[in-house]
């Protein structure tokens, strides 16, 4: 009997439900809320925000998790429930509010002036309020890195996917940041050689694709009696375990996109669905990290969607429900219109092949910031030589570089590495998943992803927080993060033969 | 300089924002939420209570309360703001926490039982539990009476309407009981002189309702920057004042009465939308009560939304969006349609004249069980006598008779008045707006609730609850709420020549 322990879950179930109560607010937020709602929204969101910050950071919370620790009698799923309390109690509790309060005016100001100076490729406008987001950044990373024990910038990927560690992650993007030049130049020119695929000709009504949206989603799995699917300016998975509110956006020119981003949003929606529901509303129920939950949505994207088994389904049914693209909807198209590569300077458009190299830059450049061995006058110079390497191009400008998108005038630092960190897991769990059951890419070529997920599920999904993302990858694949079977995937995809 | 009273509004602002916060997740539930959502949802919501009492009732609350009162330098909004702010507190505070839980376990257990016993008629089945709930709701009733200064069953109105006191209601409702049924009587024999209005024959498409409902929305003055319009099982008008959220339901055999729930739930939304800017997140800021929510709601219906100006106004737009039933929606046969009397069992399926007899009846029954003048056993026939008194009818059985709604069973006890007191308020309100500005009922005819809406923001909306409902009334009418008004209109409408 752990009294203490009792308590706190008490405490966190609470906590928990004021959490998901701003999260369901969010998606609200994000997918249906009329534009003048925005103040009263604010108002709302900050108060729950001041509300679970208050709970969670209550020296009675400490009390109780010194008690908790230093007594036995707890099963491994509490004694993993305890240790995320613990670190959610650090990450509360580390940073003092002044300078929680000053991050949150710098952030401000530096998305005010990222909104003048990215239209105006105009770095010098935004670099002194950056300057500042950094230094106290760097100062907030050095706070959580003595609590948590580990470095600065680790201690600021911890927020996102805590056990991430700059020694491991250095050797998998060094290795993908040499290999990648050289298969970039020959998937290039094996794509040039075989010519651009057929484009499908709309308009696709959103109607119709709203439909074929749901009606793919049930296929992979997703229930509609725990969720939605909306329409957002930028697709989300929101919600909580039981109510997946997943998102997407339409334009009539296109079909495919969208399809995939629905097909994205549901490989999160999964793994939020598969969470143990023994632990909901207790910090070892939630998902993992953002590195794990990416590479579920990239598993059932990139790796089971985008291949050629699925695009075999798809083809009769895109071409029953947009009749008139049969060439274009051809299976043997449909998969090189989903496996284009092509050299660009924007993250978010990027394909598989060339977003590491986006997400390498970033790591390497926000290592740099916060060790202070790059200063941030010199982001642009450092960016442009990186892209040089990486890609073989240069942005015409810092609008197409470094001022491309907003997170870091936002603050948001150290998530980055979970994108293809995500996406060199997802490969990883595909492949273990196919050896385990060979019978996955046969019948996802038949529109049953039942066997898929019946080996996510109790291998990823029902391990909630109970593992380090790497316990989970070693005891699913047998081994820790290796690059190579990226690597593996990517030359199968695009240089077969 | 009040400092206790500042900090009395930075405490309400936050308090109040968790509770639109959970407001926000109650429409969500109603209106969208997937099925399999509950027990999460319950759980969001319980937390946010929770978190909302521990607020409200911190001790911290009623010291800063009481030196607020005793110091002077606030302006009026600022008093009636404080004077909220303390009946807030005892609401919060005046029971026994003991207390709220057996409430809150006796009105589920009433609740379980009630869904097996009225599909029953089995009043028996229902009886120890509904005692229970009466026996606490009595206790609870006492311990707020005595803070509040009131007698027990105006401190349970109190929670609905502020300001209600049963030696005006009795003289009301005795009145339009006495009145009604000779009046009915007289009424019925008119419509069965004339027959029966000719009905529109559907189907009625339920995205053409929709789009007809926007459409008159925006006629009556809805702004869809600060709201939407969704379905739900029960029509409801939820959200906040800058994101109004109503709902109805639509059946494809009927377009009559989904329109008339919208115009009605646009009153609401028109009310929420006009309550004072200045005053967003104070308890003065929010709708006086509910029986002047329902004045709004059944002004814009009943008074200007189904009389003979807006049907001729909305004849040819409903002849335009469902053609091919002109003589159903001629002007006349369409006032007719919407003013149809008959004598009925059900309180939420009756027409305006008959509405009271349902209302009167149960606050006569709930002032008599919360004196302990009438046992719980007792209900049955005390509702058939009533019911046949009032209606001259008998429910066949007490699935029709006082089985029929949930309301007694899950607690709900003091707020029915508020629905006829509405209906009486809006009569009066109308009359006062066309003795103001006779354009008013002209404009209504050409689809103009500009004039109607320019004079309720400053004499109801913008009011908020910085005056009791019976100053708000008097203050716009010139006398305080007189039955004769409602009694002149119902003889203007059903009874006219």
């Amino acid at each position: 009997m752990n009294q203490a322990y009792n308590d706190l879950e008490t405490r966190f179930r609470r906590w928990s439900a004021v959490r998901d109560a701003a999260g369901m607010l969010h998606w609200d937020l994000a997918a249906i809320m009329p534009e003048g709602g925005h103040h009263a929204r604010a108002e709302q969101l900050a108060a729950l925000g001041v509300v679970a910050h208050q709970m969670l950071s209550d020296p009675k919370t400490g009390e109780l998790l010194d008690e908790a620790e230093a007594k036995n009698g707890l099963s491994n799923w509490q004694s993993a429930n305890l240790v995320e309390m613990r670190r959610l109690y650090i990450h509360a509790t580390a940073l003092d509010s002044n300078l929680v309060e000053a991050m949150s005016k710098a952030n401000s100001a530096a998305e005010s002036a990222w909104r003048v100076a990215r239209p105006a490729a105009d770095f010098k406008a935004v670099q002194p309020q950056l300057e500042t987001v950094f230094k106290l950044v760097r100062e907030a990373a050095h706070a959580k890195a003595e609590k948590l024990g580990v470095s600065p910038y680790e201690a600021l990927m911890d927020e996102h996917e805590p056990g991430n560690r700059t020694a491991d992650i250095n050797v998998i993007f060094d290795n993908y940041g040499a290999f990648l030049p050289d298969f970039l130049e020959r998937v290039l020119e094996r794509q040039a050689r075989e010519g651009a695929p057929i484009q499908p000709k709309g308009p696709f009504p959103v109607a119709a694709q709203k439909a074929l949206g749901e009606r793919v989603m049930k296929t992979i799995g997703f229930d509609f009696k725990y969720g939605r699917l909306d329409t957002s300016l930028h697709p989300i998975c929101g919600g909580v375990p039981d109510d997946v509110r997943i998102t997407t956006r339409y334009t009539e020119e296109q079909v495919a996109t969208a399809l995939m981003g629905i097909i994205h949003e549901t490989g999160h929606a999964m793994y939020e669905r598969g969470l143990p529901a023994d632990w909901r509303l207790q910090p070892v129920g939630y998902a993992r990290g953002m590195a794990l939950h990416e590479s579920q949505s990239l598993l059932v994207e990139m790796q089971a969607s985008r291949g050629k088994d699925f695009c075999a389904y798809l083809s009769p049914i895109l071409n029953e429900v947009f009749p008139g693209n049969e060439d274009a909807f051809a299976p043997d198209n449909l998969q090189r219109l989903y496996s284009r590569v092509s050299r660009g300077f924007i993250r978010v458009d990027a394909d598989e092949v060339t977003y590491p190299a986006h997400v390498i830059l970033r790591y390497r450049l926000e290592q740099a910031l916060i060790a202070d061995d790059l200063k941030v006058a010199d982001i642009p110079a450092a960016w442009n030589e990186g892209m040089q390497k990486l890609l073989g191009i240069t942005p015409p400008s810092d609008r197409e570089g470094c001022l491309q998108d907003i997170h870091w005038f936002d603050g948001g630092i150290g998530y980055f590495p979970c994108y293809s960190l995500g996406a060199m897991t997802a490969a990883q769990l595909y492949e273990a998943a196919c050896t385990a059951n060979p019978a996955i890419p046969g019948a996802i070529g038949k529109g049953d992803f039942g066997p898929l997920m019946a080996w996510l599920r109790p291998n990823v999904h029902e391990r909630g927080s109970s593992m380090t993302t790497a316990e989970i990858v070693t005891a699913a694949t047998g081994r820790p993060l290796d690059v190579e079977v990226f690597k593996k995937h990517l030359k199968r995809r695009y240089l077969p033969n």
